[in-house]
């Protein structure tokens, strides 16, 4: 009997305990999940007689180590910051190591010893970073396959609402952890576009977006990730002119989104003071200058040259920015706060349901001919627990367990999903599981 | 003999040493200048006497121990990140220090270790901090001692070129730290308006300036400082209505330095690709979506919004932004880049003269009437050696050095000169060296 660590039982690893849950029979294995909260793993495995439940506190070493040394490989979906932790015990008891998250540099310089100790430590391996990687990697080897060179490619992904339940004026709710998206883009997003290396500041980041339709789901608007050059050279793709990955809304939602970015309300290097008895509307009015003659409402029309018809103000009032409800968090950032604004408006209902989108563009030259090829996908969630953000990050991390329990995938070392090895297996299995690109010849 | 330890002997501190030195023969002392480069050592104690110019790595712990062992006081003009180095060596040889800088967070932490060692750390004694605490708590004093009350107090400083080389289209060179005044304001600044807490992020600073007269020297600007709220309890004034701080410039400056914010050229966070054959006009061009249509001239305009007459572009062309220059820098940040090109322009020629300008507003009560009182200093640089800002910095920083070795100063702890004892004898030396506050009741 194989043992299968997980780690960390929150939602969006339900699809995942499932799943591994599902063939633990077949397979002859028995699924831990390890959580700090005992219950919350106790949920997860519900009553399989395949599953355990521990309650686990990654700190405690000696706890820690004694589940990893009797495992057969760790599922680390703790928050990334964990993962070297995780993978420096994975070394010391030669354990393989599948995680959704990016590569940090912490695990990226583990590569030595992972080869050293015989051991996979494969990461990336959820949505995005994940199935972006594999479905891209498909193509362009494709594409290479048949004596073409890759001349662009754009990649969009979001986590969105499902349009049965696309029913507020921001056309978005938070189907994700709602602290990344406030969060998302701080920082420089640097791209390439026709050769020409690209940098858009954060302050102009929802400014600079590219709009798109996608089958037949309707448009949408996508402002660009933080590093989309680094893909140049994990995905073999040296000589390629434009190069972009973005975060995919629906149309219409960045620039009421830039006025958070606008006002500073997105920071999160500073604590607002005397928060806790605020109200949303003395909050908005902390970001404009100091005016006794004008309304909340006014200083705001003024201050972003907006009139009182706009898209911007009507989402931004629909929130209740403007209204007199009490904050109650103290201690808090802007951001934070904003947060906590945003929740009560953004939450999934009970009986709601998301949607996952992604799309590639690529442009390529066969000979002398240059082609365009789209290759799109929409993941609807089937109910609460079931996600599409849980089955598009959760199936491919358990479709590489199985796989690397099974002996098809191999390798050893730090690895994302860019060889065939990996991605051809598993985006096999994804489309058994109702996971399929769509590609159309533009 | 006292001993007199002076850690760095950077351009900053030649006014300081000269007055330490010209003051050694009445006061029996010697003034020890340590510089990791002898020869700047060397150079600051001139041919003196009363002076030995020695080399010393700070980093060298019993080198660093051996000079703080034998002296009767510290002066620190070294980063300000290496100040809790010393001040730890200080505590351990029961040393009084001196320091030009703001107190860290590691230097706020000794103030009980200092208080049982029997020392003083005497802070933010130069000008901004410095002066500008000492001179404002003078006036605050006085108001309070007359039984009135503070309203409103802003306070403005900045360090300038002298009128007779204000001869640019910016009305700026570089008279310090050109890295600091590249990467000033990044944040948000937090102050206080009219009984309101007011946030500005770094994307709106240079927008929301305020605009004044300084005595007979010319109209000014001034953008918000990173923490007006920190003062207010230092200063005693825990109920005023409105607290800012700020940072001079000549009226105009500050509407086209923004857009260098705008572009994100003042970003330090991340690595240009390729910069070091890369021309001024290329560097310029990564700012913007890509367009082969238009020239860099042409989309800097349509970006930003601006046409070719405005003084922004005037500005902006007049440093060579659009010239086909080589950076000829690699592995650099936009900020460092854009420093470069601007040393290029901004840095004082042989001969030229800088300008120290600060003023403080007050808005008081006594009994029904309000008040209102400015408080303006204007000091000009004599020469490239006793510049407006070495004096201004290095002055206060010696007189108090003077009053603690006499036993006048005899406070220990962390402290800030903010209290009568420490603020009115440097004032009083420091009006014999001409930098004299100049008031005017409005």
């Amino acid at each position: 009997m194989k043992n299968i660590l997980i780690l960390g039982a929150g939602m969006s690893t339900r699809t995942l305990i499932s799943y591994l849950l599902n063939n633990a029979k077949d397979n002859n294995w028995r699924v831990i999940v390890a959580d700090a909260n005992k219950l919350l793993a106790q949920e997860a495995i519900s009553n399989s007689e395949f599953g355990n439940a521990i309650s686990l506190d990654i700190f405690n070493e000696q706890d820690r180590e004694k589940h990893i040394m009797k495992s057969e490989i760790v599922i680390s979906m703790l928050p990334p910051s964990m993962h070297h932790i995780i993978a420096k015990d994975c070394i010391k008891y030669k354990k393989n190591l599948v995680t959704a998250s990016y590569v940090s540099k912490e695990m990226s310089i583990l590569d030595n010893d992972a080869k050293n100790a015989g051991v996979l430590f494969l990461n990336e391996i959820g949505l995005d970073p994940g199935i972006d990687h594999m479905s891209a990697m498909k193509v362009i080897n494709e594409i290479k396959d048949q004596g073409g060179k890759i001349l662009s490619f754009k990649s969009f992904c979001g986590g969105l609402v499902h349009p049965d339940h696309d029913d507020n004026p921001w056309n978005y709710k938070f189907t994700w952890n709602p602290r990344n998206v406030v969060l998302a883009g701080q920082g420089t997003a640097q791209y390439k576009k026709n050769g020409k290396y690209k940098y858009i500041p954060y302050s102009k980041l929802f400014e600079r977006i590219e709009s798109m339709n996608i089958l037949d789901a309707g448009e949408f608007e996508a402002y660009a990730n933080r590093d989309s050059l680094a893909y140049i050279k994990s995905y073999g793709i040296e000589n390629i002119d434009t190069m972009l990955r973005g975060t995919l809304r629906k149309k219409g939602f960045c620039k009421s989104w830039n006025i958070f970015v606008k006002l500073g309300m997105t920071e999160d290097s500073y604590l607002i003071k005397d928060s806790y008895n605020m109200t949303c509307r003395e909050f908005t009015n902390l970001f404009f200058p100091y005016n006794n003659k004008l309304t909340v409402e006014e200083k705001f029309c003024d201050y972003l040259d907006l009139s009182i018809d706009s898209d911007e103000f009507r989402k931004v009032n629909w929130l209740g920015l403007f209204s007199k409800k009490n904050i109650q968090i103290d201690e808090a950032t802007p951001a934070r706060i904003l947060q906590k604004i945003l929740e009560d408006k953004w939450m999934l209902k009970s009986g709601e349901k998301d949607m996952v989108v992604m799309q590639h563009q690529f442009e390529y030259q066969i000979k002398s001919s240059v082609k365009k090829l789209n290759s799109s996908l929409i993941v609807y969630g089937d109910n609460q627990i079931d996600t599409a953000m849980a089955k598009t990050v959760g199936l491919p991390v358990a479709i590489a367990v199985k796989l690397i329990l099974n002996g098809v995938i191999k390798s050893i070392g730090v690895k994302i999903p860019v060889t065939k090895d990996i991605y051809n297996p598993v985006l096999d299995e994804l489309s058994e599981n109702r996971i399929n690109f769509i590609e159309e010849d533009l």
